[in-house]
């Protein structure tokens, strides 16, 4: 099997080291990840200047391409000039932190599976969660077990998933095919004062409690330290919204 | 009526200008806009470094808000700290530039809307095609027409749409409720060797011909020359896929 690896942690990550080490077993792994971290830069794309490459080494060995460009860049590339041929799968990450709930719009790492998918590739992000020291040895290997597993089950091409493990410290409870939690209970920004008097902001702060822990949400299930696979699709469109509306007939001048 | 404008051009942008100057007939206006453009930075949000605000004047008047950030960053600002009270109505744009397609997850300005959204907010994405040159006082006029009407038509909160206008020059057909169009038929990177004999890439060249035209997307929508409603959400959950994946068992240790 052809695989691409990206991340958005950049390619000298733990999390992407670890995963490329695992993945090795399903076939043939081409990395393509930024040449700098990328958090939370969403669905970024490098249009108005050119994306800037350069090989990376490991031990004299070719281990892949860095890019100077977001997560979804990386893939673009991947896919169009560094695969030998199209992959049948693009797996992103392991993220240094958990993508649940809203937070996977902001996220690059789910940016970079939702590319993968908008060429018909299935793609996996996976992501941990950060409350303790990660241990991305343990996390890749069920990482590894599970895409096995999805790909086994559900063999349709272009599929989308989000995983999101619990902290590396805490007795995995289990496996949880889950909704995306869309609630948040509370947003924060802190304002402060710079050393000129003049205020600034800080935003981001998101804890878990932030959220409302719905049953069925990838939320809730990491909350109760199962590891949660969300199936995403990357139609925004309301449909059941849209249908009575295709009735209606306006104008604008 | 209380409104939050943003956009992802940047505060002194013409389309933005336009949009204020119209949308003022509809309430109170308060602007909260990038400092600099921010185009492609899709869902970006910034929290590893703070956000600087500088108060921009029009004539010794008060105009806005600039943002050293995003324009996701700008609507939770202006939610959070700017506006007087809990906006009802967040509107991103006028954008220089169609956002159809899977573009729209790539868009700065949808992305500003997609985060009102989050707080609740009925949200209102516009953008322009810009294959001539833009008349955007008269696509605000048509805007704010559309925005009036959904607001009357479609009164519950929290609704998010995004509103494709067809370039300026061209005779308005009307006015369609579309899908977001979901194929492109291809992907392009242009390959380039620099001075030094180095390969570089050029990405981001998309024009409507690279989608496939389905019937009731905005995109056709769009080639035929009609402005585009898509009414949109923001939880990818993949809910049909999920529903017989909750009877699944699985570990991965």
């Amino acid at each position: 099997m052809e695989i691409l690896l990206a991340n958005d942690d950049g390619i000298h990550a733990p999390g992407l080291r670890a995963l490329h080490a695992e993945l090795k077993q399903l076939g043939n792994v081409v990395v393509v990840a930024p040449a700098i971290e990328q958090s939370g830069v969403g669905h970024t794309v490098t249009y108005r200047s050119p994306l800037q490459v350069e090989e990376i080494f490991d031990h004299g060995q070719h281990f892949g391409w860095a890019v100077h460009g977001s997560p979804a860049d990386c893939v673009k590339l991947g896919i169009l000039e560094f695969s030998p041929k199209k992959p049948q799968l693009v797996v992103s990450g392991i993220n240094s932190g958990a993508n649940y709930g809203i937070n996977v719009l902001y996220s690059g790492t789910v940016a970079a599976a939702i590319e993968g998918a908008f060429f018909g590739v299935t793609s996996v992000a996976i992501s941990l969660n950060l409350d303790s020291p990660p241990d991305y040895e343990r996390t890749a290997r069920r990482s590894v077990r599970l895409i096995r597993d999805l790909l086994a089950r559900f063999p349709a091409e272009g599929l989308l998933w989000s995983i999101n493990f619990p902290p590396s410290d805490v007795e995995l409870k289990g496996v949880r095919f889950t909704s995306m939690g869309i609630k948040r209970r509370k947003e924060v920004i802190e304002r402060r004062i710079d050393p000129r008097g003049k205020p600034y902001f800080w935003s981001g702060t998101d804890p878990l409690e932030n959220h409302i822990l719905d049953a069925g949400t990838d939320i809730e299930a990491l909350s109760r330290n199962y590891a949660s696979i969300t199936p995403l699709m990357f139609d925004l469109t309301d449909t059941p919204r849209l249908q009575p509306m295709l009735q209606e007939e306006w104008t604008c001048d």
